[in-house]
């Protein structure tokens, strides 16, 4: 198949794809979901990212429809149905269905899942960032379709010819931006927002800590501003389909760029942690 | 017909109807809502609703895909389809579709429209309260369909017992419900919370407003705290569906139900414009 959806058993190509218009997701946005990716028919970090499903589940009372092992299952059985093996791998639960009202359903939740072809974005090349003020909800540790903000927030970065839009709370305290954790190093310290109820627990990010002890880089988890990153040694973000992202310029002022031996040797420890863990 | 749905343009019955997977409603929750009352085939309040389903989408750059006059026209014709004039009317407008990307689409925005029989609840019968922390994002003025925060504290007022959760934000400013507006008769003046970016601007509530300043009842669009709202002499909530639920009970404890004639003329007064609305 090129691109596939599912939604509770039953797959097609994505564009013929429907579902019932009672889906809470469609009333709601009642429902958590993981996105990442494939290569070679392998699925990087599966088990950190359904943990992470279950816990966001958990978080808003929604019970998965399966078991950890079972979806494991169920995602790698429709990554073999591909014409490709490099792939964006998402998959969203749902508060179930019903006549749209606020109290829970009684019937169980909703599995949706969608394949499309796509590679990891391993690109050096720096890009640009933008700053806003963080004006979503306060269950940004959840990894809900409540995604508004992060859309327009999105949005903002593209017409502005950048990547990303770095969020801050009044204060100025950075939390992430609208698709991804952001970072900084300084003194050779990688510093990144702590994880609480204002960020989502990256995975890359765990990851980006890890190689950091391995590499012997100090690490602080401790808010940090938008005055502060501006003034870094280095910038950049990381997410789940493109491991690091290099910035050069916020706010259209050039910035970072000052480390770039770490911040290429926590790139590289990245890459090859997912070739290693991808190569067919 | 029992129960409609339509999508753009596509009209079925309600439980039957699908949407393509790739709606950003299904991703992102990407769209505005309305939901207001229908009786006798006359839909109540519909020029008001429709101009703020206008404004919540140019407050989020969606472009509702008819202009006001035709989307008036629409509700009405499908409104005479149903075998009950006495309806629940809701709609949404959601921002296209396309490949899941938090990047605005290409296309026109979609026309969602459901009607579903339902009767307005006037009660008089008291009802109980909880108080929650507000979690929201900080676009509550806009009608979205981003509603966990909603979903989950209306959840817990249920599990209680009660009717509605009362929203506070730290320091204990009480903005709305989960699903209504909520005001406070104190001394003879009637609070309710200014209209910024923290609450909907209710229909009701500007009925209300408006019903105050025939019965000759000063008004305060003031911030007030749950304290002052538990020491109030009469406390209600108002919204499309139930126009005001009185509250006799706060937290389990005892409140309010100390104003009984000035609740009544309120009570009574948007009754009345109900009725005058709506009889056939």
């Amino acid at each position: 198949m090129k691109e596939l959806g599912y939604y509770n058993g039953t797959i097609g190509e994505l564009d013929a794809m429907t579902v019932p218009m009672n889906d809470r997701a469609c009333w709601f946005g009642d429902g958590v979901y993981e996105a990442h990716m494939c290569r070679n028919y392998r699925i990087f970090t599966l088990d950190e990212h359904v943990d992470r499903l279950f816990s966001s589940a958990d978080m808003l009372r929604i019970r998965v429809p399966m078991s950890k092992d079972e979806l494991k299952n169920l995602l790698c059985s429709l990554v073999r149905k591909m014409d490709t093996g490099d792939l964006s791998v998402y998959y969203q639960v749902t508060r179930g269905s019903g006549k749209r009202n606020h109290a829970f359903p009684k019937g169980s939740a909703n599995l949706w899942i969608t394949l499309t072809p796509r590679e990891m974005n391993l690109s050096k090349e720096p890009v640009g960032l933008i700053t806003a003020e963080d004006t979503r909800f306060l269950h940004c540790n959840i990894k809900t379709l409540n995604l508004i903000p992060s859309v327009m927030a999105n949005q903002q970065a593209q017409e502005a010819g950048c990547y990303e839009c770095v969020l801050y709370r009044p204060g100025g305290r950075v939390t992430e931006c609208s698709h991804s954790n952001v970072h900084i190093l300084k003194n050779g310290v990688f510093y990144t927002a702590p994880r609480d109820n204002l960020i989502l627990p990256g995975i890359t990010r765990a990851h980006l800590i890890a190689a950091c002890q391995r590499l012997g880089i100090p690490v602080k988890e401790e808010p940090f501003t938008v005055e502060e990153l501006k003034a870094a040694d280095e910038i950049f973000t990381s997410s789940s389909t493109r491991l690091c992202a290099r910035a050069c310029r916020v706010d259209g002022q050039n910035a970072g760029m000052r480390s770039p031996e770490l911040f290429n040797a926590l790139h590289d420890a990245l890459t090859e942690e997912y070739f290693a863990a991808t190569d067919a």
